[in-house]
């Protein structure tokens, strides 16, 4: 099942996609208990119930036939378009792109014996084929990040590894725009990771059922087709039940919250000389079994 | 003006406290287009016109006496009790604390030459006798940290050093809990700072029409009675207006957002050997003209 936040009429709603992925059902139609008015009181509220209740509707081709539009009809925005919190973001978490900083900076970096977690601020998120502002006044390194986006679906605290995929609603695919110099020069990287538009996500959000545990995707990054960086999410350092339990205690995600899980081997800074994004580029992230995000850097 | 959050009967409202600081107004008994539900609504909604009509309210002492409460009858919680998003908060922005900490690491570390900004999760803030936990089996380095909040009453990018004020709403005690040793094994600083209960402000936001600017306050810290912090946000090395216009360029503040502006020097880590918070500490931060906030540690 794979759900989006989209605009239809000019009207922000809801829906979930056929199988096909040809057409997308407006939530509302469906005997989804509350009619749901965002993707985060969908998933706040959404169970076992809902989704084999949406899987009946799926199967039905009929109702899809008269219920449904066109996806090209429509225009997708982020999944989650106002986000409720910051984006839990994970640096450094595959080893080749630990080595490729290593030679960047220039200094031994060693594998980290911790999550090195950061926040991006909640800036209204870019979706898919949405603008990514390059503000040339701030910034002269603007860098792209592919990464697998973990979105929480039940709140917790303290919650063990192996429970942690009951805590998950689903993944999507996340740009974690990055502006370089600012990352440096402010030591902390949230002012580098969260100039607006710099939140891309999408297209849209896959249910955790569609998606064997544990997670193990091919993911890729092309920058005007040109294939920067690939590898597969079993290459993380810390795996997503490590996360979840490691984030977890002491402090409570929310049903709603995104973990970006971090970024592999191939980003602009990591290329000498660097290749930053400039304006017309366009960036394309793909993961498998979830999709492709393109953006155009304005 | 002094505006709090609290539960009267058991229900949350926002209300004005009287000239003397002894009664609370309920918001929603003046004449405030909208009537208000939350803080953030207030601060989002507020303009020059609703402060001079809170303000005529408030010289009105027959009307303060029918419709006010006695402040020891109800409960305060944060001013926010709910943050829009993460605190956005500022390291090493006080020079006696920069020396403190280079004594610490025994690194010397140079004043910064950009604002060290770090973001602090949105969780539900703990107010005025709230009380923090201690997290016994995630961290054995508690500390204090007492900030001067600023509060964002106005959206704005790229806003100027002379408009800085303008987008401000007022200003709040707040006390930056921190878990030195997440802190430094996370590398990045968010995890250290997140967990349940470390958010904590109060007990009110003083409205800006309150305080001079530039914005010259003592700002002190006790623990169990005794003085641990003292400074005066003079002292600062990145001034209210300078935060403003930096985290504005390419990133918009939204009204209601928080801005915790730095901690001066002799926070716990800073002993020898360090003195941290212990259950059943009480830690009073206090910040002239804008008042003190107690908390036990649970």
């Amino acid at each position: 099942m794979y759900f989006a936040t989209y605009i239809l009429n000019g009207q922000e709603k809801i829906g979930v996609l056929n199988y096909g992925k040809t057409r997308i059902v407006d939530l509302s139609k469906l005997d989804v208990p509350d009619s749901p008015g965002t993707m985060l009181d969908f998933i706040t509220s959404c169970n076992d119930h809902v989704i084999a209740t949406i899987k009946e509707h799926l199967s039905d081709e009929s109702f899809i036939k008269e219920n449904s539009t066109d996806l090209a009809a429509v225009t997708l925005l982020a999944p989650i378009p106002e986000l409720q919190r910051n984006v839990i973001c994970l640096g450094l978490n595959y080893r080749e792109h630990i080595q490729e900083v290593t030679s960047i900076i220039k200094k031994d970096l060693q594998e980290p014996e911790a999550p090195i977690y950061f926040g991006k601020m909640a800036t209204r998120a870019i979706g898919h084929n949405g603008e990514i502002l390059s503000h040339p006044e701030v910034t002269k390194e603007l860098d792209y990040e592919v990464e697998l986006a973990v979105i929480i679906g039940k709140d917790g605290t303290n919650i063990p590894r192996e429970k942690a995929e009951e805590h998950i609603f689903g993944y999507s695919v996340f740009n974690d725009i990055t502006a370089r110099d600012l990352q440096r020069t402010h030591k902390q990287w949230i002012r580098g990771k969260s100039l607006d538009t710099f939140t891309v996500m999408g297209p849209h959000i896959v249910h955790k059922s569609e998606i064997p545990f544990p997670v193990e995707l091919d993911i890729s990054c092309k920058v005007n087709g040109e294939l920067r960086q690939w590898s597969n999410t079993r290459h993380f350092i810390f795996d997503i039940p490590y996360i979840i339990s490691d984030l977890s205690r002491g402090f409570t995600l929310r049903a709603g919250d995104v973990i970006a899980t971090g970024t592999p081997k191939g980003v602009g800074m990591g290329f000498d000389p660097p290749r930053y994004l400039k304006s017309g580029d366009i960036v394309e992230c793909s993961i498998e079994k979830i999709g492709t995000l393109v953006n155009r850097i304005k």
